[in-house]
């Protein structure tokens, strides 16, 4: 009878193993706990036998049922509760709950954690301590991720807490469900249906991020709609809050800078209006009422067409500190956007920022983060780091980085995002000496700033997993990680995302992470080589399209961005220019006024060269340009290659998904490279070196490809 | 050793079972396979120990892997393949592959099929016999039904045939992935991905269909864009075309008239052009060389802004004649729709789609079927049949139903459409005497016509459960059954979608099934009660609003359609108004012509009646139409209470978003009553009866709400 039983269950077992219900179809991003083998199986088992949680509370159910859910998947046998750490225990604490904890929770403050492997009476037990339940969360999520990337699980001793306070997602998505700049679909946001619909997405949206680390999330675009500011929108935006809260997720919201005239009638948006003021006390105050820990608002004013308080002769300062006044009494911030460039300011647009900034330093109220993209432009594959980075000692910024990958491929390419992070938080600002980087002016070490933050415009939709593709769900973690620890490694991340989001076999590991790590690189050198940038096609910027020259304001021109003309190509950055290179520490402006010791990478960002110009290797401007982008064409047929050798360690579904993608991204890397050369060699005259092919298209016809149906322009 | 195995098994089993991956998310519809109790495993088991196929091929695969993949997740066990039937075995077969089948397949066509229980050699066997391989894949399907719904296994004596050709969806989907009236989220067509990533929704989507019969799929909205029509989508077509085909599934486009002038520059799109013609020749060769079972081409003409033959002077059968010449070569059809009305007519616009197409019966080539809505103004709660089912013998009509609940509550409201499908298909037109059903018109066997064909507008989108709440997707389903035979009970079909997508379980069975037969029933009594119609608000159609009086063209305003007055309340359809009963056969008009035998479910349809005239309860029309209010709200009530007793029979997941939904159709169907009731009442100046409560605000507020992100409004 027992071995019938056996038997049936044997069968159960097999049949489904062999038929699994639904496909590997990304959902479960890198918190798919997959089965592990035997031996690590029971490593995992003698680790995770009990769970002592600290008591009842939100966030620790949370934590329980991560933790339980997970050792069950990768163990087949889910932990029990126990009220006392005994062998093989999980023993979560704070001071509250276990007053007399082995390990100090100095400097972890109330995010972070500790992760010890403690003998406790002869029984070897895992102690994970913090002064908080968020901490303990952040710390369960930090002991499964060991768990799920074969590290070891006895004799830790980690430490971890945040180097910024406010990591944060923008969602630029809009109340229509659209989301702008967004390729994985619609909106996860249900406006519609909420609050009375709540589904089961937003929780795992919160487990996604509390595993990474964000604290936070601006649930609409910074192209704002007044009514997001509704009493039915705020009525929404707290239901999500309820459910995010649990995970230490705090809701923010985009403001439109016109809301007290469109919501309510009033003659004037000035700042320094009184009854201006008292509508966005009286509009915090409800939100509050609402959302007691509402973070706070963003905004993009006076930007793009955006209105703001220049609109009535004010300043940025003067918008920000009136908002600012309105949130402080209730705890809450301001972020305001520094992407500004004006249609009636025909300086160079990369300064423009810096020139209508730095001005301001000091003059905002305590409260107020300002935002800055990682470089001077707009998200490109690359660009130098953003010369305020440095240049407001007295203002906390903020970093902007775009996780959506606008101008890096959008949903099909592979391009690892990682690096691009990780050059931009490394940059050197110089600013007080050798050692001042991005990293250090964000994280507030630089300038003894305590309201610091770092903000990624989300890569999240409807689509089934998420950011569009799985391999773009690396850039959503590699955000997070890093704005936890902006000292953690591109590389690290990737290694810890594809064990997690794959499998933990180096076989994939290895070759997975190294496609991965040279990905960004191909992408600047098959797009924007050499420190071009900008030469996307108008509006949904899908494609190349260097020629453009007919809109409306100059910045927006492709040709305002490259200058080729017959004898050169690039932007003159410096004295002879627009000297934008005078908005760097000096130290940088030097090396960068020299064509020589501007690092090649960034080469004309910052100078106008003759295509003849001789390069480190020896070979001419126009000769190395045209081997970049064949580099970058061939590194996108070497990731096929790869990937193709991998097919039997990823599982089918996935396996198709990435295989289609390199062939789209393949196929684009050609048209990018075609299409480029095709332009600059219509303006150059010059024949290509004897090792490159020519384009497979003249010029014209590049020209003529529309796409009136592409993606995320809206 | 054993022992410990099976320890270790029983954990992992346990495991898996207690921690389930996914939740009943409604992914899997009416083919989730739910594991069965343990004797109906059994006796499912016993009867699907082996599959036997007929030989290989793309559509026996598709039927063998659904065959096990089900008996799998219902029994724990997978049936294995033979070559031969022996006990237990389901047995696939076609004349060809076994010649000697013990079974008549005369009158079962190219798609039906029958299934027999056997008995071959001592051995009970059951044999599903077809004359294609489609017609297995149905058969086969047949058979799980029975297996999901509890239903005997043995014993089987089935022949099922359609009794329609044509079963299709139509898709409004646009090229932008936005969908008319869509309230499940954007197009499940990933049109800027394909044809490169075919992503698995694609197969789900044709295992769905395939599973009820339907087998033709219009991918793109009737107000059609040129672009679907260029090589590139037509390559995207064929991508859809070659997953869908083995599961006999064809593929139809909609066309712009204008697409010869926008895609290729010709002057004009006169259909008797010769250029035009060879146009159009010339593109359908180019659509058959990329699809060579193509279904053919669904036109949208002169109505509502489209362009036509009209515009040339020439008539619907001049430009559907050219179309299907076009493609009469390969074997193709086209569908013209009859859903027109002129800005330029002033005539009642109930009906002018029969005053333009029934003139032409006779004139239309024999690959041409007119596509009529059930109505005659548009898919609202009730509407009588459409007059022209039965005015043009001549014509093959097929029926155009909306399952999309564009006037029934969009996504969130719980009507099942199933009643409203079976009054229509049932409606006696009397073109020949009693018993002339509309069912018989577009069967064909009324008047002789063998090309027959029936659509429903798809509620599809890409949101989880695919047509926007799992309710929806019992009208997806009971129009595939009905398609495939229309004389199948709108009862009959719900107690077979509630035993798959929940459990056969009758104490969930019968009281979800009763909530639903009353549900529509109910919509109407909340939204249009005793025969009114268009009283929805402008554009997007969500909620109330019979007080708009301001747009653009007369049949466009809700009062068009009530013309209440302090007298009384109605369109008169009489002699003494437009006559348009005189459209009917004589039978009907000599009923509708006098209110007393006129249905009071369409009283105000035909007449416009004092506030007082008498119901046949005794009641005014004014307490009659305030009492159905009253009772479409209180019906919602009660369908909260009998969804409130089945928590413990379903899911969580499941159970909660239908609960929220109910929470928001009860909140809405208040306020259709309480806007409604304000403002006629505002018009009548009458008192409540006793028992009526006034509505919760003045009209004012009524007229005041707005939704500007209102989903479906593309």
């Amino acid at each position: 009878m027992m071995a019938r039983l056996f038997c049936y269950m044997m069968a159960m077992v097999m049949a489904m193993l062999a038929l699994p219900v639904r496909a590997e179809d990304g959902y479960d991003l890198w918190l798919r706990y997959a089965p592990a083998e035997q031996a690590r199986a029971a490593d995992i088992s003698a680790h995770a036998r009990t769970i002592v949680p600290v008591e009842n509370g939100s966030t620790m159910e949370v934590a329980t049922r991560e933790l339980q859910r997970a050792v069950a998947h990768m163990t087949g046998s889910a932990p029990t509760l126990a009220t006392t750490p005994t062998a093989g225990a999980l023993w979560l604490a704070t001071p509250r709950s276990a007053p007399g904890i082995p390990l100090s929770l100095k400097g972890l403050g109330a995010e972070g954690y500790a992760i010890r492997s403690i003998d406790r009476g002869g029984q070897p037990v895992t102690l994970i301590a913090a002064n908080s339940d968020i901490g303990l969360l952040h710390g369960a999520f930090h002991w499964l991720r060991l768990a799920q990337t074969n590290a070891p699980l006895d004799r830790l001793d980690i430490r971890s807490a945040p180097r910024i306070g406010l990591r944060l997602l923008n969602h630029w998505d809009n109340l229509d469900g659209t989301v702008e700049r967004g390729y994985a679909g619609m909106s996860i946001w249900d406006w519609w249906r909420l609050p009375d619909y709540k589904g089961p997405r937003y929780t795992d949206y919160a487990r996604a991020n509390a595993s990474i680390g964000i604290n936070g999330t601006v649930l609409n675009n910074v192209n704002a709609k007044a009514e997001s500011l509704s009493a039915p929108y705020i009525a929404k935006a707290a239901a999500l809050a309820d459910i995010f809260r649990p995970y230490g997720i705090k809701v923010y919201l985009s403001v439109k800078w016109t809301a007290p005239m469109e919501l309510d009638g009033l003659k004037t948006a000035d700042p320094l209006d009184a009854q201006v003021a008292a509508w966005w006390k009286a509009k915090a105050s409800e939100i509050y009422r609402a959302i007691p820990d509402f973070g706070g608002f963003l905004v993009k004013a006076n930007s793009e067409g955006q209105p703001g308080p220049q609109d009535y002769d004010r300043t940025h300062a003067d918008g920000a500190n009136m908002l600012a006044a309105a949130v402080k009494p209730h705890g809450g911030i301001v972020m305001w956007r520094a992407f500004v460039y004006a249609h009636d300011n025909p300086d160079d647009r990369a300064k423009q920022a810096y020139d209508d900034f730095k001005p301001l330093d000091g003059q905002f109220a305590d409260n107020v983060l300002v935002q800055v993209k990682n470089g001077a432009i707009d998200f490109q594959p690359r660009e130098p780091f953003h010369p305020l980075f440095g240049a407001m000692p007295k203002t906390p910024l903020m970093m902007e980085f775009q996780i959506t990958k606008e101008y890096l491929g959008q949903s099909t390419h592979l391009t690892y995002l990682g690096p691009l992070f990780e050059e931009a938080l490394d940059a050197d600002t110089y600013a007080k000496g050798k050692g001042s980087t991005v990293a250090k002016v964000i994280d507030g070490s630089l300038d003894g700033h305590k309201l610091t933050g770092i903000a990624g415009v989300a890569n999240i939709g409807v689509d089934r997993d998420w950011s569009g593709s799985i391999f773009n769900q690396a850039d959503w973690y590699a955000f997070g990680r890093l704005a936890w620890d902006p000292g953690l490694s591109a590389n690290a991340i990737a290694r810890e995302w594809t064990a997690m989001t794959f499998s933990p076999d180096p076989r994939l590991v290895d070759p997975v992470v190294a496609m991965m790590m040279g990905s960004r690189e191909a992408a600047v050198d098959y797009m924007t080589p050499l420190g071009l940038a900008h030469v996307m096609a108008t509006g949904h910027h899908y494609g190349p399209a260097p020629w453009v020259s007919d809109l409306a304001r100059p910045e927006w021109n492709p040709v305002y961005y490259h200058k080729a003309d017959a004898d050169g190509i690039g932007f003159d950055r410096t004295k002879s220019g627009s000297n934008a290179i005078a908005q760097y520490a000096p130290v940088i402006a030097r090396r960068l006024a020299n064509p020589a010791t501007t690092p090649e990478s960034e080469l004309l960002w910052f100078h106008h060269l003759p295509w003849d110009y001789r390069l480190k290797s020896g070979e001419t401007l126009w000769n190395g340009l045209v081997h970049r982008y064949d580099h970058g064409v061939a590194y996108v047929a070497g990731m096929q290659r790869t990937w193709e050798g991998l097919r039997p360690l990823v599982d089918a579904e996935r396996f198709a998904q990435t295989e289609a993608f390199l062939a789209i991204q393949h196929r684009e890397a050609q048209w990018w490279r075609d299409a480029s050369i095709a332009y600059f060699q219509s303006i150059n005259h010059l024949p290509l070196p004897a090792d490159a092919m020519a384009p497979a298209h003249d010029l014209d016809w590049y020209k003529a490809q529309s796409f009136p149906y592409a993606p995320g322009h809206h």
